[in-house]
């Protein structure tokens, strides 16, 4: 996986800053308390990996521009909504440093400001398609929105208890996250106003692939992160007892004395001592390894699913992007 | 306002089993509990008194039927997805005479179930515009969505307290309400694949102002209707203080003792007879009076917008909608 981190750290970043710019111009296009509360965490930064995806994606297959760059709006501003209204029903209170919306706004207001973002992506993936002449983006953002929802039912229903198998975890977070992804890819696709099965069918793989070893990473970095660098409490999700990739890899080992890792688990009281006692039991089985493999698998995936494309300056930046996704730091 | 009343009813509830059937077959072709959750409210019926709207106006311009049918359910899911939330917000516990979705399935999934909802609302309304080749409908759609929202905002900083006017309530119903109404109209003309400003101006006239005679015969109803045939208790909206059209009309009368009002608004412990002296006196100074004749207006104004268009089969019904929302016992 050799790849020039710094290039693409420098790439996403200057997609984040135009993404910034265009955020703060719809925001301002805009009047009115309740367009604060709905911008309020879109304004708050974040990767902008997703339009990322869109733009490149779209350059690929020499598609429109303009249209590219509504498309990724629609993206991040849909990618918003979802965070806005997911942080009330797990009643998170912080979200990139920053308290979330429910607990700045008030709850009513942060459903109709989440709301307001959802109109306001359909409202740009319109134009998008307006733009290029294109048919299909609407519908594909729709269709994910849909699968988002889905996902995080499946999640709050994961919480709840009862067994969770690895395959239900990998189909829970390709429609919470991975699905966006491929969304992503796929309106990049469809911004040249053609519909090229082939096309989208190699972009729509590399989406959610790329999307699942995003979420891989993430999870492992939910407990074997730094927390200098993640800005998360260590073993975070090991005392949220997050059913989560390296959690359920260990679950699933048999004649294995399990009690260092499930008496920390789910335990808000657990101290630090026994969090630790459960990371180094979880490095002892080598779950860490396996989860690093296994974001590895789905960067490659995504990678081979671009290789019919002609070599150019955005395959290489989105196979860069997979790699990146499935071994960065924070 | 001559029209025949019975045969709207009688074409409305048609146009309501049509809407009824669809609702159930997009529900069966998904699973899910999530989906079970997200449809209990849209499976309750209603009126489908938008989807009328948008069939009869791509009727009335001989618009595409089966992208009317997609955009008429495109309404209707927004509409019940509107509702989803806002009984959230509003706390309100039943509706149609059932208990609400959070109530039945929890705040959590009552959240996802709206959002579920407005995702398949903008599916059938990309499914309208490739039907008929038309642009314009996800983007109406969208714009509407955003003031149904700024709407809601409005009405719930009403009720904070504070003066309202006539003219912020007028603005507020437009938002929340009559903006859907015109939303259905303008979709409806889109169906035909054309973008005719002419018949869309029209149009979108004649469905805000229904819209908002709609709405104040709402409000009316909520203060001076029978509660043998509204469901809902005599002087519901007195009691809840609500800032409707009876009460700011007489708020707004000058050197009157207004006492038998303010006495029960907004006071749960009103007894029965403060809230019908309350209703006397609103009587007695004219407000009811005031009130039909405002809701009259509008209509006349709505049927007004139709007049360059053909006399044909659809404006009759429209027209006949108009009235009939200004006059409805219930």
């Amino acid at each position: 996986m050799d790849y020039d981190e710094p290039r693409i750290i420098e790439e996403v970043s200057k997609v984040a800053k135009i993404i910034d710019r265009e955020i703060a111009r719809i925001e301002e296009s805009s009047a009115g308390s309740l367009y604060r509360a709905a911008f309020y965490l879109p304004k708050l930064g974040g990767k902008r990996m997703r339009p990322f995806v869109v733009l490149n994606s779209s350059r690929l297959v020499k598609g429109h521009e303009g249209a590219a760059l509504d498309a990724a709006l629609a993206v991040e501003l849909l990618h918003n909504f979802t965070l806005v209204h997911d942080d009330i029903m797990d009643r998170d209170e912080y979200r990139r440093n920053h308290k979330t919306t429910h607990v700045v706004y008030g709850e009513s207001t942060a459903i109709l400001a989440g709301d307001l973002l959802f109109s306001k992506a359909f409202e740009e993936a319109a134009k998008a398609e307006e733009l290029s002449g294109a048919r299909g983006i609407v519908r594909e953002l729709a269709l994910s929105s849909e699968r988002i929802a889905e996902g995080q039912f499946l999640d709050i229903s994961f919480e709840k208890g009862g067994k969770v198998s690895l395959d239900d975890y990998l189909e829970m977070i390709y429609l919470k996250t991975a699905s966006l992804y491929e969304t992503s890819a796929v309106v990049g696709g469809l911004t040249t106003g053609q519909h090229n099965e082939t096309h989208l069918k190699m972009l729509s793989e590399f989406g959610r692939n790329l999307g699942l070893a995003f979420q891989i990473r993430d999870d492992y970095l939910g407990v074997f992160g730094d927390t200098a660098v993640t800005g998360k409490p260590v073993g975070n999700d090991i005392i949220r007892g997050k059913k989560s990739a390296p959690i359920l890899l260990a679950l699933g080992k048999e004649n294995t004395d399990l009690s260092p890792l499930t008496s920390a688990l789910g335990n808000p009281r657990s101290a630090h001592e026994d969090v630790n006692r459960a990371i180094d039991f979880l490095k002892r089985v080598g779950v860490d390894a396996e989860c690093r493999a296994m974001a590895d698998g789905f960067a490659m995936k995504a990678v081979d699913s671009l290789s019919n494309f002609e070599d150019c300056d955005a395959k290489s930046l989105l196979s860069a992007l997979a790699f990146y996704a499935a071994s960065r730091d924070r």
